[in-house]
């Protein structure tokens, strides 16, 4: 196998990921690709730095086992707070969500004034507020915690009038004073970018980590000489750290397509 | 140290299960207790049962490491899936969560027709209904997850029009019927208490398991001559497996009380 035709590998804390897998697979639909959902485990989004570090670290190891090609960090708080940790064991690219997103951000912003919102682990990282002043030191950060987002999307409960008042509620705040770009820094958010935009009004823009992200992926690739022909059909092989079942179930809304192939594995714990 | 002097172990998958120490404490303030809340693995609701027993033992290993008189399963998922494979390693008594609930229901419903309330896990399991209908086979049992209310309170929205929303949402179903007796079968619930007796109205009964668990820890302490002394001021451990931060704020509201000496431990993963 020449390194072209190996896999792009995916992990996340759950299904979250399938967001920023979609966009891959919309994006360079002939490459292959492996998903890791380290579904035992999840959320990572209230655990503590020096825990998901470790997992990241579980995580990558199994998808190095799988010889791929590129690794993406398909979860917010992992790419937030391991992203170098794990970067520094490996030779191959690593892609974060946290880079793409803040350099959309610095891109589409006019009043200069931005603000994330993500899970609590994500927010008080401070991750995204750096990757943005680092580009642009005048640009001003809010950042906020959204904790039932998640559920919520994990529910099933994407719009109407409860959904409305939800996000209305976290929202109101920032929905002031000028900011002109919201990041959806989780990789659930853009299950629920409808019901934002609408709250949020016409003058401001939602900036989609897993979009940027896939884009970052496809330029990587290409920067580097490892895209996959584009005349074969592509591997698609998912894997979980618990039951499959419910992973299938509520996965098909964020991946948009029937899942093959889910295997259960043991990782770590 | 006497059996009497041992304390009592309490372990949930996290802070849920601190409103049932807080029941035991109000009905038997003079007890040794130690709290293990497994934060590192919450929430075990959308887990396997394999997992969950996983975690069961291992949480039950450390407890009795602790030297422990009695062991409660704070956790209705835990009770419902893994009681009888943690009692058949132990000699000491070991009550959940579950029994308790499902004999007051039991001698409450007047209509003989009960509901419960509860996590994916619980509801799936079925075991509040059997251990009900094992008591008493005429009563009909509808069960139902309301997988936000969790998140809800993690959060600390307990009241106000969204969770009242909320509540109604989920509840609108099972409030037809004749159902007289609703069981909170999950410790996270008896926050709620207020909005959803307000929603059900009165002529609905709700069961607080936590309630009921600590009167029976009482009554079997009584029963095997295991109560402690009344005149000597208890001691309160808690252990948790990931950063007690969290686990201090979020769960003063479950337990009413500051708790001091909270540490971290190593379990398992």
């Amino acid at each position: 196998m020449t390194d072209r035709d190996k896999p792009i590998g995916v992990f996340d804390s759950g299904i979250g990921g399938l967001t920023v897998l979609k966009e891959i697979i919309r994006e360079i639909p002939h490459e292959h690709t492996i998903y890791l959902g380290d579904t035992a485990r999840v959320p990572y989004g209230i655990r503590s730095a020096e825990t998901v570090i470790r997992y990241a670290f579980e995580n990558t190891q199994f998808l190095f086992s799988k010889d791929i090609k590129l690794l993406v960090v398909a979860c917010n708080t992992a790419s937030s707070v391991s992203l170098e940790a794990v970067m520094q064991q490996t030779s191959i690219p690593v892609i974060g969500v946290i880079e793409p997103g803040a350099k959309a951000a610095v891109e589409v912003t006019q009043s200069g004034k931005v603000s994330v919102i993500g899970t609590e682990a994500t927010v008080h990282s401070g991750a995204y507020a750096r990757a943005i002043r680092q580009r642009d030191a005048r640009i001003e950060v809010t950042s906020l915690a959204c904790p039932l987002f998640v559920p919520l999307v994990e529910e099933g409960w994407i719009d109407g009038p409860i959904v409305k008042m939800i996000v209305e509620k976290y929202l109101s705040d920032i929905n002031t004073g000028g900011i002109d770009t919201v990041v959806l820094g989780c990789t659930h958010y853009p299950l629920l970018k409808g019901v934002i935009a609408d709250v949020m009004g016409d003058g401001v823009r939602l900036i989609d980590s897993a979009v940027e992200t896939s884009r970052e992926v496809s330029r990587v690739l290409r920067t580097l000489g490892l895209e996959r022909a584009q005349d074969a059909g592509a591997r698609r092989e998912f894997y979980v750290t618990d039951s499959p079942e419910r992973f299938s179930k509520v996965g098909e809304a964020f991946i948009g397509q029937k899942m093959e192939h889910i295997e259960k594995i043991m990782i770590g714990n």
